[in-house]
């Protein structure tokens, strides 16, 4: 499975940025790649794209959302579109 | 309002990435940017970031979902933020 | 190693967009993911990260910026790191 | 003019994440979005696509690259095209 995070958070606070780097590295098997918009002065925006077993995306979906600081998240999940196909 | 859309298609249908492409730039002012994993030989998940009012991000999104080829598609919004600063 | 490989071209050239899709899915494996930012009514840039061996990502970047079309391309190595650590 | 900025480094390094966001946030104007690659346990690479006057472009990117932990960067500066067309 395939899922991506969409992530709305404040960079100001203490330490946000680098628990969610950390968290993403511990992972670093199953996400792929991220993209970061800055909002404004405060806010980021960034979506992750990650691969693997549901339980495990959705695992990692938890995490990053349950990280204190983070305004907005949501999981979208969706197949490697092979059975598809 | 910020959203971020979460497409999979089959690059192999004809003239589909150019139908999403040109989608995207008849809309260049509210579509900030995307970010494109090659899943496998045949699939692409696209994730594009946009801004504006809701109506046209949902307008935006539709247009896109409803690209004849697009497998799944999903439209995640949320604020930029400032209101819940 | 890893490469940054930046193109910026004219969506608007036929089958232009399909081939530089085509060609990335050749290489799927190399090819980890990419940036696309719909620059005006014309231009796209687009900014992929190449993985692989120095000559893999040397004849993937080679082959993108030898499409017709694309305007402006630049590689970018760097090694992954490792050795440096 | 359009630049793209490529950085690896080791997002142990203590508040280099924070400092490097810190410095996109005081140029969000100028910095459109960012492409995050966690390569390893350790090294990010990280692709910023940044527009602007060339002459801020170009100390946006020194000002990255001088963050004490980046292990090696690079800007790539293209026109937007508008004059190619």
């Amino acid at each position: 499975m395939v899922g991506t995070i969409t992530l709305v958070y404040d960079h100001h606070v203490h330490d946000l940025a680098e628990k969610l780097t950390e968290q993403q590295h511990a992972h670093n098997d199953q996400i792929i790649s991220s993209l970061h918009v800055h909002l404004d002065a405060h806010n980021c925006l960034e979506v992750l794209v990650s691969r693997g077993k549901a339980s495990e995306v959705k695992r990692i979906a938890d995490e990053l959302l349950g990280v204190k600081g983070v305004k907005h998240g949501k999981l979208v999940m969706t197949s490697t579109g092979e059975e598809l196909h």
